[in-house]
């Protein structure tokens, strides 16, 4: 089944709004099984509109339309759509007494604005509104079924919901399963390369990537028979490209990097603690927005100034002096003076340029250390990061807590992308 | 001119993805002066963007088209430019050129993958990309000009800044001028109550509202003869609406507010220090998001734990005990410690319940804590907001940096949606 979404409203066009209805609508009919081949959004307008749907009719199965039933004067879609089917515009009774009663139950009357919301083309079937008060409809157009929906995305969902989507899943048969891996320290050409020929080995496999700096997606897709067979071949695959990306893979779909670094914490009992300069909270921000995280995370220093890496962490002037504060050797202090400060099992700490000033030739903008203390030993690693200086911040954080994942997990730190000149230093 | 945003890549079409891409070019070629008459969004299927290109050529003025440019098996624009205009894909030499200094300043050397990014239709142009790998492209199709695009949005952005905005704009009579006034403090409805009548009493004046919680923004839209007239009166009316709005304003559109806040404390030449609970560093990663904010931000605490309200800030036991962590005792304490540990000029301090657990009958989820401390005194006030984790969050960091840029600048702090249930604590 070929789905096509259209939305209408000059705010988009314009730019004055994100289409996330569009979005919505292409993740639900996705998962129903349908095949949604385009998205298409014109301005409130018409003649445009009506040009839109005469074109549209027929091409696809089904066109689920957004926007354009509210009460003003630039709500122009029941027009649109009668003009196109050449009906007119006719009062849907029940519709019109829904709208009464909601606005009754605000304690108003309702207004001839609102009344020609219930004016739809005829022969259209209304699709009651559960939560606002402009109604839906469906009507056929050449050969597809056409629905159209309010703008309001909560509105818009509760009737797909309630009227769509039962109507569309009987007769989609979901033949297809997809799962999404989420990686952090490959560049995404190389890991494009170690999935080389999946797509030849598997029928009905397609591979898709998806790069969130600083996180790299594997989005494995696969059509089968029936939806049972597709997402049994679907975790199979899964499970060669798991092998074939290692522990750079950090989890599914659902799994945050921070959630994820947590878990790994948490399945160790133990209990971290931060020192951020250049991140200046960035690393404590993306820990604590994982709901929990009190049962881990201790505490955080963010050391802006060379004045609070020793009056919070015990960093000496002297190394200051010898070192400068972006140094293996000030990293290592941080790192172990928060763990101190904390008693923490584990501590990472931050240190570096995230420019756009503040570089010279032998520190350039992008060098960070990092550095991660237990009880054992502590590691430490210079790294240089490029992009502006949100993108700097934002690897030096994924670098930070990878190292964390990786010592509660138990895996290597091995040099990669992101992890360079890694020294090792044994707590004495 | 007219002008269609071609969206290309399977994560949009299944709705993985929202399309910011869609929304940030029309928003800023709608500024330029072109009409944006339609979105389109196709999947990554060679056949279906031959079809689409083919279909679109001669339709509009312009096609700006984002996506499936780098270096993957499912980035298929260029080939598909490539065959819709019946020609081969050649090396750009420069452009190769560019890919291999950048993987080799990250030391690495150029894959294949890589290389394959510099595979550009016979005879287009190429569009350097200033920020990333994959270069953009010029072609004339049918009788438009189509440009492509990597669908990484800062890249994205850069070379449309760079390469297509110059290029466009010498073509476009700009009749219009926009101001955008960025609000913090009151909600979106009480904004619109203090700007009623505006539109009726200026022709030519659209007044648009874009909710992005916490901040409300105004954007203010005239159209007149051409555009310096509209630019003097979009001025003229800016004004009248920041009398309306009062301090409420806090800057214009390029005005993040963490950077106006650091402006505020650079203008008194006073310092800051945090003391962040259930904000977890986000107050922070804000305010050192801003180049230069070691001018300012001297440390921060990020006290997590009960523990390291002590050890960190010197919230004495007791206190803790008797009032508990989420108390305006803890709030002012907190501020108090941070301004005493970094001996600046300013501290202010957060602790509260930011969910889905944690709160009770008397202190529920969404309930913060804010203080700030100066030299005569220490400011706190209660807080409850609604919304998710992220929000409350995000919420209570606004308020916070609020207080601090209404102290710089000497403004009241009044009750308001935001700031409630004030008490002053004058220092002893």
């Amino acid at each position: 089944m070929k789905v096509l979404v259209l939305s209408i409203g000059t705010e988009l066009t314009r730019g004055e709004l994100v289409n996330t209805n569009a979005t919505w609508l292409s993740e639900q009919l996705t998962e129903l099984g349908a095949e949604v081949v385009e998205h298409r959004t014109i301005a409130d307008d018409q003649p445009r509109i009506v040009e839109e749907l005469r074109e549209l009719a027929g091409r696809v199965d089904v066109i689920v339309s957004t926007g354009g039933l509210g009460p003003t004067t630039d709500d122009l879609t029941s027009a649109s759509v009668a003009e196109a089917l050449g009906v007119e515009l006719r009062t849907h009774l029940p519709s019109l007494e829904a709208i009464r009663r909601r606005y009754e139950a605000r304690g108003r009357a309702m207004t001839p604005a609102g009344a020609r919301m219930a004016e739809l083309p005829e022969g259209a079937i209304a699709l009651p509104n559960p939560v606002g008060t402009a109604p839906g409809f469906e009507v056929a157009l050449g050969g597809c079924v056409a629905f159209f929906l309010p703008g309001v995305p909560r509105e818009m969902q509760a009737i797909f919901r309630e009227s769509i989507a039962s109507r569309l899943a009987p007769k989609l048969a979901r033949t297809t399963h997809q799962i999404h891996l989420r990686t952090f320290g490959l560049p995404e050409s190389e890991v494009g390369e170690r999935l080389r020929g999946f797509e030849e080995r598997h029928a009905g496999l397609t591979v898709g990537y998806r790069a969130s700096t600083p996180e790299v997606e594997v989005k494995i897709h696969v059509r089968d028979v029936d939806g049972a067979s597709a997402e049994r071949r679907a975790r199979s695959i899964a499970e060669e490209a798991r092998t074939a990306l290692g522990d750079f893979v950090f989890g599914e779909r659902e799994d945050g990097f921070a959630a994820v670094v947590g878990e790994a914490l948490r399945s160790r009992g133990w209990s971290l603690a931060l020192a951020e300069s250049c991140t200046g909270g960035l690393v404590g921000q993306l820990v604590t927005a994982v709901a929990g995280s009190s049962d881990y995370l201790l505490l955080g220093a963010v050391t802006y100034s060379n004045g609070a890496k020793t009056s919070m962490l015990g960093v000496s002037q002297e190394l200051l002096r010898a070192y400068g504060a972006v140094s293996a050797e000030c990293a290592v202090a941080m790192a172990e003076g928060a763990r101190r400060l904390a008693d923490s099992d584990l501590a990472v700490s931050l240190t570096g340029i995230a420019g756009p000033g503040g570089g010279s030739e032998t520190k350039p903008v992008g060098t960070v250390w990092i550095a991660l203390s237990s009880a054992s030993e502590t590691v430490v690693t210079r790294q240089h990061f490029g992009g502006d200086r949100d993108l700097v911040r934002l690897q030096a954080a994924y670098v930070a807590l990878d190292l964390v994942r990786r010592a509660a997990l138990r895996l290597e730190v091995r040099e990669t992308w992101t992890t360079k000149e890694i020294q090792r230093l044994a707590r004495s």
